[in-house]
């Protein structure tokens, strides 16, 4: 054994050597504060200003009664993976709810938005053997995961480059089976693919679409269905993939499409079928966070998370310092570019150590070399004051 | 698109062919009544006999209790990945605390099980690259996913053949670096693998050890450590890899070891990293339920149950009813072979339309075809009359 510690230990040094070692923080979140959380380490204040709580579901009175309620008649665990004992009837519910919130024929609920996309594209190259698929190169890790799988014939275009894909996909005859796999909104940028044009093409060449829209769901369209909703286009869309943990406060994720199509990667995920379900109670909670979500809440929620995304960007401008603007739709992430990952980790400290703001550092692997970023995201429960005080900091804090 | 609806429609036929279409029975759980809840379908009883939560964890009040409250103060969600604000002080206190339980210097929580073992064994292989592992027959799919992830060297040993292990194993030379993955309880057979030898072979050729005790932990050795403490060797193996969804009766997995393979493994699991972490009150009650199945109240569940599993076992065997039996350790788990899936899904549906018994019939792909059967587990909530009732209809189902 003493031998292959060092092979653990290696790893760990090199990492360390290229400054992409990651020490985890831990925050203490408390529901009546949020998003003033405690710094566990020395329980002082922390604003955080790096959570995908996107709308604050994760601290919403309605989601944690449904959540407590649920768990205090059914229990705290689901007790199986799907086939055997594990479909409750509140997983059940939710899959129906998910499909009607997309005007989808059927959902399919996973443990995360990570599986989801692992499981439904393992499946659909098990099902579809000859298929080539085409997946912008700023896909997540989960989507990266799930074509090599089973190791998918696979073309990578240039991010949201519309000609690039045109040109890779005319390569192949209309009869070769064809998938486009993309995002809504690219989570460390912001940025939003050209969805009509990739329509276009997809219909052109014959070839089915797949959107990961787990920085969508929730915030963008007249319901938060997400960009595929806000450019009216789901219908459009072959299989929409999504996630319950980021604007919807809980955990789990989710693909929706026609009926066939879940049924099949119901039946083919391997990590679909050979994991326990997720709670009820979590499901519960899920259910009554797309119920607000989708309602007339869920547009003021909005309005008012954009309304301290904008009050910063603006701050941020005027103060002169740069981030990422996407060109087509105003979107919520906003990412200054610090382009070193020391400086990057030097600069998140000081917010956290001497103004009480989190903002994580993010490093390679998560964004590529050189272009270390603080990434800062919102909630309709921060204030316009707490959004001054973070531009003032880290006005600050960039120039130490 | 329609011409693709074919592939999955053709795909769902071919399931259908085989006698290996799934439909999954919604269950609606409730705590005061299990193991007996309700079909959804119509509303009427079903003692459940086929759940994993083997020691009624999931309905446990202490456990609900700490759920409740943990999602009182701190909401539902994590609201990000452990690397962004999503490390909260009950998935820390976790992780020492299953390091504390193994006996081992730290631990690593994942969302599922599954997820566990394909972060991990992907994780070593990258670590690792000119690893060759050995792998039992039987091992679990996400075991599976994990070893061809990186497309690791690997060979496959028959199913607790250690002198197949040796043959194979002895093949290469002491400097080659190596890996043996085993299971402490196979799900579907019962059966437990000659741990003291594969340790012994492990050090003759100079291997890691790496146990899956997802169907152990909770239920075997003195604190309910699982296969590899119930021999008092919980020391010799260099990574355990467990559940908190089973025994423990919640949701999510881990894996404990010495402190640089826990780190190394965080570092470079992409799905450990690039998904949301365990929501703060799934942590919280994973921890009470660990804290409960290693105390004396632990002991008593345990003996519950296997009063209950050893009720059915000799009743199975004066009925003539033949089940697995494992040799060396008398495990929870009860396989009736029915060898034929229409005959065992026909038996399970007898069961709970004519009787009010839930007992899901197990098909091909979870196991071998030829030898479908029905899996029946019991939990310390089950009755000495249930467990009567169960063999009386098992008795007359089977027959039919």
């Amino acid at each position: 054994m003493s031998c292959y510690l060092d092979f653990f230990c290696k790893n760990i040094e090199d990492i360390k050597k290229q400054g992409r070692y990651r020490d985890f923080r831990v925050v203490e979140k408390q529901q009546s504060a949020y998003p003033i959380a405690k710094n566990a380490k020395n329980g002082k204040d922390l604003t955080i200003w790096c959570s995908n709580d996107y709308l604050g579901m994760s601290v919403n009175a309605d989601v944690i009664d449904a959540f407590v309620k649920t768990a205090q008649e059914s229990g705290v665990g689901s007790g199986g993976t799907r086939n055997i004992s594990g479909t409750s009837g509140e997983i059940a519910t939710l899959e129906a709810k998910i499909a009607k919130f997309h005007g989808k024929e059927s959902g399919l609920v996973f443990t995360s938005g990570y599986v989801s996309n692992l499981a439904s594209l393992s499946a659909i190259v098990a099902i579809i053997p000859d298929i080539v698929i085409f997946s912008d190169e700023k896909n997540h890790a989960s989507i990266i995961s799930g074509i090599r799988h089973n190791k998918a014939k696979r073309h990578i275009f240039a991010h949201n480059d519309v000609k690039n894909l045109e040109d890779l996909i005319s390569e192949y005859p209309k009869e070769t089976p064809k998938l486009i796999v993309f995002e809504g909104v690219y989570s460390m940028d912001g940025s939003t693919p050209n969805i009509v044009k990739i329509v276009e093409i997809a219909k052109k060449y014959n070839a089915m679409t797949y959107i990961d829209e787990v920085h969508a769901v929730g915030l963008y369209g007249k319901t938060g269905g997400g960009i595929a909703q806000f450019y009216g286009i789901e219908d459009e869309i072959d299989i929409i993939e999504g996630t319950f943990a980021k604007a919807f406060g809980v955990i789990g994720g989710y693909i929706t499409a026609k009926a066939e199509i879940c049924d099949a990667i119901r039946l083919n995920g391997s990590s679909f079928i050979f994991t326990t379900s997720l709670p009820p109670a979590i499901c519960a909670a899920i259910s009554k966070s797309i119920d607000i979500a989708s309602s007339s809440l869920g547009d003021e929620l909005r309005k008012k998370h954009f309304t301290i995304v904008d009050f910063i960007k603006s701050n941020l401008v005027s103060m002169g310092i740069e981030f990422l603007q996407n060109e087509s739709i105003n979107t919520h992430i906003i990412p200054v570019i610090i382009g070193d990952a020391k400086k990057a980790e030097q600069i998140s400290h000081i917010l956290q150590d001497e103004y009480g703001i989190y903002v994580q550092n993010i490093n390679y692997p998560t964004v590529p070399k050189g272009s270390e970023r603080l990434r800062i995201t919102a909630s309709p429960l921060h204030t316009i004051e707490m959004a001054r005080g973070l531009c003032d900091a880290l006005g600050k804090a960039i120039k130490f």
